[in-house]
This record gives C-alpha cells, sequence and structure tokens, in this order.
C-alpha cells in the first residue's frame, strides 16, 4: 500500500494533530513500525455521553506483523490512556521511563492485563533496539516526573521527538532536560524535529515549577490560622512535593482526598518520585480529628470536573469535608480550554460558602513556551520540521516559528492525523494516507456510537422526543389502539395536557385519512404522521421534537 | 407581604447576581416600584436546548398596580434582552437615552409591540419623575454608546446604580463618564452604591477603546494586500466606528455581515451614533466585485456561535464569504467564559483555510477594573455598598473592596435575586423574600421546560432511548403484538442487531412472566421491564439508556 524507497523513514501520526490530546505516531523504516505514545482524548461538547475518545488502530492492525512496540514519552493520559483499549486489539511490548511505567502499570492492572503485556522500563541516557530502530530517551523536564524525549536512530536519519516538554533550570525533582545532549545530536545532523505546540502562541519562557512553591509558602503563611485545602492535578508530582513541602513546614498533617490522587501519589511514593516524611499523612477518614491550623488536604478537582472531590465539596455532597466560612481553597491549575465555566462555578459555590478562594500564581504551564520552543530550534537545527500536540492553530504558528529559526518553508510540514509523511535527506513529502481518527468509548462499547448515534442524541437533547403509538389490525386493517402519545425532554406533561390531546387528534386524523386510502405501507403512514405532527409543533411551539411514530401489528 | 417603615427603600433584585446576565432590580418605596433593567441570560450548558432565560416576575406581577415603570442603564441583551417577555404580561412605560431605545424599539418592532408600549427617550443630565422616586440619568462609558448610571432620589436617600461602567478619558463617541456629577452627588451624601462587579478580580485600569483602534489601523498598515474581515459583538458601536475609520483610511469599502449587526449599524447610523462617510459601505451581495485590498468586510460570531456568519465563514457554508489563502481575519472580542472552545474551533477551521487569525490587542472590556471600581467608592462615600452584575465570587471580592474603601463590613450586602434589601438612614439588613429565578424560553414556549424536562433532556443525550412497545388483548390478556425494540442515540443499531435481539428475548420474557402470574397491572409490568432490560444493558455496555416500556391495549 506504502511507496517505499531506499532510505527513507515514514512518520505517520494517528492522532494529536487536529486537537490537543490522543497523542500516537507511528515510525516506519521498510517493514518496521514503532509506536510513540498511546493517548486518549476527553470528549468534545458534541460528543454526547461519550466517556473518552481513543486513537483508530486499523493502520496498525493491517501491520501488526510490523509493528515492534510502543514507546512512551511521559505518564499523561492523552499518552498512555489509550493502552487498555489498544493492547486488547494489538498486544506489543511497552518500553517507558520508570514512573511512567508505573502509572502504565495501574492502569494495565485495573483492566487485568498486566499480566499479559510485555513491559520494559528504560533510564535516561539508554537506547532501546526494535529492528531497524535505535531509541534513544533523553532527560526532559514537564509537569509530570520522568518524561522524555526520543531520539529515534533510524538508517535513513535522526528524528527528535520531544514529547511534551519545558525548560526548568530548578526542577522540583530530577535534573533540568538534557540540552547537552540536544545539541550534540543536533550538531551531528537531526533529520526531523517533532517538537511540542501547545504554548506556541505564549511570548518568552515558561516560569520553573519552582516558583509555585514560593506562592505556596507565602499562602501558608499568610493563613496560619485556616484549613488549607488544595486542588491540582493528580498527575503532577512535583506540584504535590512542594504542596507536601509547605506543610511540612507550617507543621501542618496531609490528607489525600480522590481516588487518583490517591493511586498516583502511592505510585510515586513507592517508586521514590515523592518524599513524604513519616507522620505527615494521615488518613482522610480522621480530618475531623485536626483543628484547622495543623491540616492540609490535598485534592483532585482542579478542572471543575463534576464527580471530582473539590466539586463534591463545593456542593456539599462530600462526606468527609465540609467546606466552612474561613477555610482557604487553592486551585492550583489553570482550566483547560473548556473548562472555564465549571471551574467557575465551583469557586462561586466555595466562595458562597464563605472560603477564601486563591488562584493567582499557584500555577505554572508544563509546556514550552516560544522562546523555549526556539531553544530547542537552536539546539537541534533540524532539517525539517513537523510540528506536533497542538490544534491547528498553534501547528501554524509552529510552522511560522520554525521558518523564523531557519528551516525552509518547504522543508515545514503541518500534518493531518493519517498522512504519510516520507522523509530522506534528499526530499520529503506526503505520499500516502492511511485510515486514522477516532473511535468513541462509551462505557464498555468501544465504538458502537457514531456520528447517527450522536446525531439523534443532540436531536434528543435540544428538543426531546414525541412517540405516537398505535396498533393495527393485521387483517383488516383497521386501528385497534392509540395512536397513543408519550413524550420525554419536550413539553412538562401537566401543564399541557391540552396542546398533547390535540397533538393526538393530529396523530389520529393521519392514521385515519391513510387508511381511509388504503395505505398499507406502514413506512408512509409513519412519514405523514411525522410530517403532520412536525408541523403542528412547529406552528404552536417553534420546535422540533424527535416525532416516532411505532405502528403495532395485531 | 412586605415588613414596610418610614423612610426607608426596598432594593429587591430579581436577576443578575448569581451570574453575569438576566439584570433587573426593583426598588420599592411605599407603595411605589420602579425597575431598573430588564435583561435575559444565556443559557447554561446544562440547560438542554433552551434558548434565552429571563427572570421571574412574579412579584412585580403580583404588586402590578404599584409598578410605575421601567428604567434602562444601556441597550445591551442582559438589560433589554427580556423585555418583549415581559411587557406581554406587564406593560409599562419604558424609560431610556436615544440609543439604547432604538434598539429596543427594533426588539418591540420585531415582536410586535412597538404600538402597545410607552417610551420616554431621556438625556444625560435629564430627571424622571415616577411616584415618589426621581431619577437622574448620569453619563457613564461602557461597549455601547448611550450608557448611563442612574442617581435614584427618595425620600429615604439616594441611591447609585452605576449600571455597566468603565472610565474612559478619551471615549471614541461622546464624553467622557461624568465623574464630576459622581463627585457632588457623593459630597450630599449618597444612601447605597449598586456598582458593577465584572472585572473586579482584574487588577487596575481598562484601557481607553480608542487603543483599539490604533492596533486596528497597525493591522491595516501591515497588511495592505490582504482581505480584512473583522469579527466583533454586533452592539459595540464604537469599535465598528473604529474599524470603518480604519477602513476609510486605507481606502476601502466595509460590507456588513450578520443580521444583528445589520440591524445595530441601522439603527446607530439612523440616530447619529455612528459616522459612515458615503460611499463607503457596499452591499455584501457584491463582495466578489471588489479586490482584495479594497475590502474590508465586518462579521458578527466573534463568541464563535455557530450559526453566526463568521462560524459559517470558517465551516465553508457562507454564502457570499469564501475564505482563501492570505485572508486577514481579526476577532477584536475576548471569548465570554464558556465560549473559548468555539472560538479556538474557528480560529482552527480559518487557520486550516491559510487565513491569517489575529487576537492580540484587539479588544477592550467594557467594565472597570479593579481601580476604577475603587475610583467609584472614593468619588461616592456610600453608607452601604451593594455588589451587583456578577458571579457570587466577583460580589465576594468586590465587597472586600467595598471594605476596604471605608464601607463597614456590616453595610455591604452581598444579596441574592429575591432578597428583600430595606435600607434607611438609621439602619439596613435583609428583611424578607419574594419569589424570583429564571424562566426557561424555548422557541415560543416561555417556562414550560422546567427541572423535570431538562433531566430527561439530560438522559436522552447522555445515554438514547430504548422503546418497548407490545400490544395486549385487553380481554384475554394476551400478549397481541411485540414486544418491539427501538432505539435512538443508543447504539449503532447496523452492528448491534444481535445485542437488541437479546434485549427483546429479554423483554419477552419480562412481559410472559408477568402475564403468566396473572399481574394485569400494566405499570407493574413496565417497572419489571424497565428493571430487566436495564440490568441486562448495564450488564453488557455499563449504560443506563432511558428504557420506555409502552404498553397498547387492543
Amino acid at each position: 500500500m506504502l511507496n517505499t524507497e531506499n532510505c527513507s523513514v515514514k512518520i505517520i501520526p494517528l492522532g494529536g494533530l487536529e486537537q490537543i490530546g490522543m497523542n500516537m505516531t507511528a515510525f516506519m523504516y521498510e517493514d518496521s513500525i514503532i509506536v510513540v505514545d498511546c493517548g486518549l482524548s476527553f470528549p468534545d461538547d458534541d460528543m454526547l455521553g461519550i466517556d473518552l475518545v481513543i486513537p483508530d488502530i486499523t493502520f496498525l492492525k493491517e501491520n501488526a506483523d510490523m509493528v515492534k512496540g510502543f514507546i512512551v514519552t511521559h505518564g499523561h493520559e492523552d499518552h498512555i490512556g489509550a493502552f487498555p483499549y489498544v493492547l486488547k486489539e494489538l498486544n506489543r511490548p511497552i518500553y517507558a521511563t520508570k514512573l511512567t511505567m508505573g502509572i502504565i502499570d495501574t492502569k494495565l492492572r485495573e483492566h487485568n492485563l498486566i499480566n499479559n503485556v510485555k513491559r520494559k522500563v528504560v533510564s535516561y541516557g539508554q537506547n532501546i533496539n526494535l529492528g531497524p530502530f535505535r531509541i534513544e530517551f533523553i532527560r526532559t523536564n514537564h509537569s509530570i516526573s520522568d518524561s522524555c524525549a526520543l531520539a529515534i536512530h533510524t538508517p535513513a536519519g535522526v528524528i527528535l521527538h520531544t514529547g511534551d516538554f519545558k525548560v526548568d533550570f530548578t526542577p522540583v525533582f530530577g535534573e533540568p532536560i538534557d540540552l547537552q545532549r540536544m545539541g550534540e545530536l543536533g550538531k551531528k545532523g537531526v533529520l526531523a524535529l517533532l517538537c511540542d505546540s501547545t504554548n506556541v502562541l505564549r511570548p518568552g519562557y515558561t516560569m520553573s515549577e519552582k516558583t509555585v512553591g514560593k506562592t505556596f509558602n507565602s499562602i501558608f503563611e499568610e493563613n496560619k490560622n485556616a484549613r488549607i485545602i488544595v486542588a491540582t492535578f493528580a498527575s503532577n508530582v512535583d506540584r504535590i512535593q512542594q504542596i507536601i513541602n509547605s506543610a511540612v513546614a507550617y507543621d501542618r498533617k496531609v490528607a489525600i482526598e480522590g481516588r487518583s490522587m490517591v493511586n498516583i501519589i502511592g505510585v510515586a511514593t513507592e517508586l521514590g518520585y515523592i518524599n513524604i516524611p513519616e507522620g505527615t499523612l494521615i488518613d482522610s477518614e480522621l480530618i475531623s480529628q485536626y483543628p484547622d491550623n495543623k491540616l492540609t488536604i490535598i485534592t483532585t478537582g482542579s478542572q471543575g470536573e463534576s464527580m471530582a472531590a473539590l466539586s463534591r465539596m463545593a456542593a456539599s455532597l462530600h462526606k468527609k469535608v465540609t467546606i466552612k466560612p474561613g477555610d482557604v481553597i487553592i486551585v492550583s491549575a489553570t482550566p483547560i480550554p473548556g473548562n472555564e465555566k465549571n471551574v467557575a462555578k465551583i469557586i462561586n459555590e466555595l466562595s458562597a460558602k464563605g472560603a477564601k478562594v486563591i488562584f493567582q500564581d499557584t500555577h505554572v504551564s508544563g509546556h514550552a513556551s516560544r522562546e523555549e520552543i526556539k531553544l530547542m530550534y537552536a539546539l537541534i537545527k533540524p532539517k525539517y520540521a513537523v510540528p506536533v500536540h497542538g490544534e491547528y492553530r498553534h501547528l501554524v504558528a509552529h510552522a511560522q516559528l520554525a521558518q523564523e529559526m531557519g528551516v525552509p518553508k518547504e522543508n515545514t510540514f503541518i500534518l493531518y492525523s493519517g498522512n504519510v509523511l516520507e522523509l530522506s535527506e534528499e526530499k520529503a513529502g506526503v505520499v500516502g494516507k492511511v485510515k486514522a481518527g477516532a473511535i468513541l468509548v462509551d462505557g464498555l462499547g468501544v465504538g458502537d456510537v457514531g456520528n447517527v448515534v450522536l446525531k439523534d442524541r443532540q436531536n434528543l437533547a435540544e428538543n426531546g422526543i414525541v412517540i405516537v403509538a398505535l396498533t393495527i389490525d393485521s387483517d383488516t386493517g383497521e386501528l385497534l389502539a392509540g395512536p397513543e402519545i408519550i413524550t420525554r425532554g419536550f413539553i412538562y406533561v401537566k401543564e399541557a395536557e391540552m396542546l398533547l390531546d390535540e397533538a393526538r387528534c393530529v396523530a389520529e386524523d393521519a392514521v385515519r385519512r391513510c387508511l381511509e386510502k388504503g395505505i398499507t405501507d406502514w413506512n408512509k403512514i409513519k412519514n405523514v404522521i411525522k410530517d403532520d405532527l412536525g408541523s403542528f409543533i412547529w406552528d404552536r411551539l417553534k420546535r422540533t421534537p424527535m416525532v416516532m411514530p411505532i405502528i403495532m401489528e395485531a
């Protein structure tokens, strides 16, 4: 299917381009494929009832014998969240750093996959050989520890994939990003750079994670008598470390709330990525036994997620924590686009309970801003630039930045998922297209909800449904029962009885007219009912509920 | 119902507090009521299918003989949008400045109310006497011309209502806010200040509208060869004036797109609030006849509204404008919370078509930032502070600001809609509560969609519906037809035939079991079907569609 050429490598993104989320990229050399990341994305507003979204891996399944393994850059859901679904279809070894693998392991255990999947923990600087590929793991900084960039050495040249990164000269845990190795690789020659685009629209540099720790300390200092509750991302282990540091410094115990928070802190502690002095953690059942000035609660829900702990506290639905006047609540996160209103709602609810909500200067991004992205180009000086990890507007701005940094315009590629980009020292271009897209997960169903179902959900959501049920004698063609009108999500029935009576008459008229004309094709009768009742409702209410005639034969 | 007292005045907010939107406040002195503003709000995300939301005016209707009239601060939807609905229930004279009334007139004409409602245009500095109230209209600045603050003179003292305001020393149209009169009133003594809270969380001062004009000029200068399309709020007449100024300066014609944009520019031009040199406007049908460098298009859709012109251009659905590489598109607006994702979507779509999208420095707020609010307190020095126009988090921050500015804590009131706040020189407090709330408008229906219907819509939206239809012989109690299973928004039927067959068997089992037991109460049978089928679907898919059995009798 694919047009190959000597000493060229193909890059085939299967997600992560049209949106921030669902990161997955295949690299192909001759008959070998490796896959970088296996992420999910969260549903858009118009994906009603959908739990999560995973990439379509038809291409990988069709070429299953070529696929050598999965390489993972870091342990965020948009890079690892699709594993439970993808591994069931395509079981291949996973290569990742220690903390990343710890988080993947938790996920595989939940899905009963832990014993069936090969996993290999890799250290920074280590190389993995998979067929013609040698993959080198390079230290970076990000909002989760153990993140890495990948230098993918191929016979056609080196491809550097930054993963999600920032440049943090004073990280909370571990060392700064390995800029030396980037420079060394760049000096030797890098064929292509696949670089994080998330913050390309932000000027300047992203601040160090450590600056947040300073803010925490001053908040703890200024609110010595208050109970302090901090909401942040469960996966931001360094942030949690800093909250714990402040709590210890101000002689407070720490309780953890929220399932994902408990899980990740467990993994990070076990693997040595977080250091909690003995006696600091308390069982959250015992919160009420500690005075306010001796207590810090770390919780999930910084994005306003309706089921998360902070949201339940705000709505007085949390079993262990009752918000009271004087509580200080730190929201240590910026709303991800789309979550602004939910976050505002929770701040309103918490404020109305008398709590003081602080969110300024309590968060820094984990992604490189404009100048850091430039730094990456200055170090790597790639022949080709392929912006990744962004919406289209980010990719466009990133492509312009790459050009400012000296990559020729014709060597800059904005790809769509499914594009096959073939690169060699001599030439480069999109040479084909493979199946790619989004598979919707709803409950246990994977891919059984598509556009037709979503369109129905949208219509039902906005207008409700009007069901017209009737029974016709299959011998005589007479109306035996009904029509009955049943509605849901359409109108408040108790106050619309007259309207619904009229609607019943309209439907009955339609049916009788059809039967008198001798029409026996039920689909025709159904269409007449739909048209007549639809017009009647539109005239009366300017609404368009789904009208659904059901004709039973007896 | 209300506890009255000599020489006290009551403030009864009927909207505008729990949210930004739906502004309406009643002022009551003895047996006279005046109403300030009559706004709508736009539906929250969970108000599925709702078009708009208006305040519950039960209190006003119950005291209809007391209500003297409506006073309007400015012509934005959240201050005038409920008039077509409210006037039908309570027809009272409207008092407003010229442009405000022009916009209200357009609305009343659309709803065939223009001939039945008394309207009086008021100038800045003018006073209106309504029973014991004397209402003075004071010039302010905002993102729409002819905005005003109200000094409501009552026997119990003066109440100053700022309306929506900012301090603009260099407004595009007219004069700066009348700070002198504010100072004079404050010096004489103001009982209460009701002040705009929208931007209380923003430090500093809001920039002058004129700064945006400078940005426009430099964008026009830098993009002399491109077609320039500018999206902004239809009601921001001064912004539109500045776009036209830049277009004229750079020798471009102007086409207007979007119904509300055409309407408001029409009203504003007719009343002299916008000045378009002759020969500048062109019919938008003729867009294709002008070269790119001679054309500017002003359009609605800066909030990513899916039906607005910009959105249709982005989706290639616009009849007259086809976006092409090189087009420069200015989004002259900041997304209102909740609209961020829609705006980003449009920017992505426009970028993907090769357009250059500019949104930095092309907007300033129409609301006072923190220091301007402080200025208002410094001028007015009210006895009581009642923060208005904000969500709870804004009102809380505003109350703290008022205290910093010298208003005693016990004189600061954060109200909920429906609270009756009684004020006199001697004392103040919430003395009662009246009915208040949100009425949902869906199509022509006002108030016929409430919590029950919305809950059904939510459930239908997330899970779809599974209908089980069957006919039972009313004499013998035998199953005559069905059960048939029909689903919408649940699963992709073509690929779930086996599952739906099984579901049919489960339903049939349930029915037969009931009939064999001699159960004749159909509600019992329905419940058994619901339970059995619900469990079956949960076990198989972990989903909870609405299961709706329909039993017909023949």
